[in-house]
């Protein structure tokens, strides 16, 4: 087990920083390490946000309904970007892009481009001592974020990462057996599955039953049915539709 | 500058691999890396097909067009997955889930926690040795690669990942100067921006120009307006909706 892997395996989100600002320093190194990710076709299809400015994280948090997307050593937002390259094209041939800066397939691209970055980002940020959460909470007004960070179009706000000194030490969260996300040559949908799944329901069970903090009872199936029987966010099929982004 | 920021900056794709296979060993130490991402809500919407046998290897290099889908230590294929919490539900509930598993929010949160997922992978690869090429063009033709795998409703392939021995050793790729990538506060959309790409442009012309191998004259902005000019793989749209992703 090298220091990579050390750091790999033991992620876990944190939601509470100390008080301390992370360097521009840190900041860049972090930035720089996000733009090594792989690309797609070289396309870079991301804009990060950092938000230095106290008034414009209030804002965020009100979105978010979480006090660490104020509270903590830094915030990005991350967002899929295929304005970049529309703006480095005439207008003519804007309009031959158009039809593929609107596809499926392109906000795939962006998507996957955005994330893989991100995710570069927070494995950097953790193996300089920092600790990180994902902020999926700004897509509770996605339209708004938008408007705060001025994003033009082709460009949407994906998610936030909040980064920072860990105030607090939460336990490891488990995770699904390795055989059910891990399949080979077909996909196995099969009463084994299922099985396996049931089993890591009661593990999870005694792990939310014996946790320190936050206890309950509770399985990942039941949790995963509950929150999925509810729609939230319909709204970002227009908001990305409206950006010109997933449309076509 | 630590051993994990060092793997980070040094990335380059490897599409170039020896002839030795991957233990099971080590796959698994992968594919652990990668189910210690962040995932959002706790769904890790994700599912990751190894591939070892050497017939659906050569199916899937055909789609791609490339060799090193099938010249490589190890094959994985990153398929965003609704269908597992699907499944786990009763009838009735899972008719109550479809408008949330239909969404594009949902689609979102499906794309984005399988490539955190596949960055870890990447990460972990790389600490251990090893090199990776990102497979998009697996997308050439989803459908047939959906039949391969044979995927279920709710989950469709998203992209490859070749692993394996470096047998290369290419340049390493400039990346967008760092503040035409990040902004502060607010999405700058500007002729400053524009000047640094432009900056940008000169300097990748310079690099294919006296680079080792392929050189050629280009820029990143004539690049990306070649490519995007066509529209290719607009067929993804209809299949992600066939799949009941992405489609309310």
């Amino acid at each position: 087990m090298n220091n990579t892997l050390d750091t790999i395996m033991n992620h876990r989100s944190i939601r509470k920083f100390k008080d301390e600002k992370l360097t521009k320093e840190q900041i860049h190194t972090i930035v720089k390490a996000a733009q090594q990710a792989s690309t797609s076709s070289y396309i870079m299809a991301y804009t990060i946000v950092g938000i230095t400015d106290e008034d414009i994280k209030m804002k965020l948090s009100e979105v978010s309904g979480q006090p660490y997307v104020k509270d903590n050593g830094h915030l990005f937002v991350f967002c899929a970007d295929l304005n970049r390259i529309n703006q480095q094209a005439t207008s003519e041939l804007q309009e031959k892009m158009q039809a593929s800066i609107e596809s499926t397939e392109k906000f795939i691209v962006a998507t996957v481009d955005t994330a893989l970055a991100a995710q570069n980002a927070v494995i950097a940020a953790e193996s300089m001592g920092l600790g990180v959460c994902y902020l999926g909470s700004l897509r509770n007004n996605i339209s708004r974020v938008n408007d705060i960070l001025e994003l033009p179009e082709h460009v949407i706000p994906l998610f936030g990462l909040a980064l920072g000194y860990p105030d607090e030490q939460p336990e490891k969260k488990p995770r699904l057996p390795l055989d059910v996300v891990y399949h080979e040559n077909t996909y196995a949908n099969d009463e084994q599955q299922r099985s396996k799944i049931n089993d890591f329901d009661q593990q999870l069970k005694e792990y939310y039953k014996n946790r320190k903090t936050n206890t309950r009872i509770d399985t990942w199936s039941e949790q995963m049915i509950r929150k999925y029987s509810k729609t939230i966010r319909m709204d970002v099929t227009q908001f990305v539709k409206d950006k010109k982004l997933n449309k076509r």
